[in-house]
């Protein structure tokens, strides 16, 4: 099997939309999934968000989504929004060489962190990361309000 | 009390700096504060992220910075990072002064919604939001990686 992690360009976005949209009808949540694949590419344009994408044979099998973000304690932190690998792709470590793709481009933005949230409940995303030495957790309130 | 909030620009930085160390400092945890000023500087003006200040007869005694993220199921969000009234200014609705200021910020830069995060012990933060209408909470972990 041969897998490449690479920056997610334009053209990916669809793959990217279609891959997000897996996950919510796998959680049953479709309805929620309310950004359209316009505003993805209005938004990816603008520099809103970056994007890792593992191929395989030419198509998109995962991705990892994210941005920069800042803390007022620790300066630049890059952000892990939304990390997928598709259904049959599953158990073959393509999340790790996404998770490390993401690492890498943590390094070169000069972020001295990086950060990604789980919800408290999901105990395979809770259990995915190694116990790597500097790895912290805390248990938060996450609060939304639309607009 | 007349109380202005306006837009942060570069010379509040040394102000906002303040402000972030006088917390850490109430939450004895000032060896946890290793972003420098001269971070905030160059990280501002590459517009990592942006700030409201309340100012009072030309001192700044409470701020609100924020910067774009990204919801994939949402799409455009702004985070409230951080949020600090000084000591003696608290108790006179500087904080919901700036609270709106950012709300009405999201608005201005397209946003279908805001998000904000407190740690699930922290009383006071988790009930200084009145029950506004699309308003809702999750319980996340937060994980975070030194590079």
């Amino acid at each position: 099997m041969d897998i490449q992690v690479r920056q997610a360009i334009d053209s990916d976005l669809p793959a990217i939309h279609g891959l997000v949209r897996e996950l919510a009808v796998y959680e049953r949540a479709e309805e929620e999934f309310i950004a359209t694949l316009e505003e993805y590419q209005r938004d990816f344009s603008a520099g809103v968000f970056q994007a890792k994408v593992a191929e395989s044979e030419g198509k998109v099998v995962g991705m990892a989504l994210y941005f920069m973000n800042y803390s007022t304690w620790k300066g630049k932190m890059l952000y892990l929004e939304d990390f997928v690998v598709s259904q049959d792709w599953r158990g073959k470590g393509i999340g790790h060489k996404l998770f490390d793709a993401f690492l890498e481009e943590g390094r070169k933005q000069g972020c001295r962190l990086v950060k990604w949230q789980v919800l408290d409940w999901n105990e395979p995303a809770l259990n995915f990361l190694p116990a790597i030495p500097g790895h912290y957790r805390k248990r938060v309130v996450d609060g939304k309000l639309f607009l």
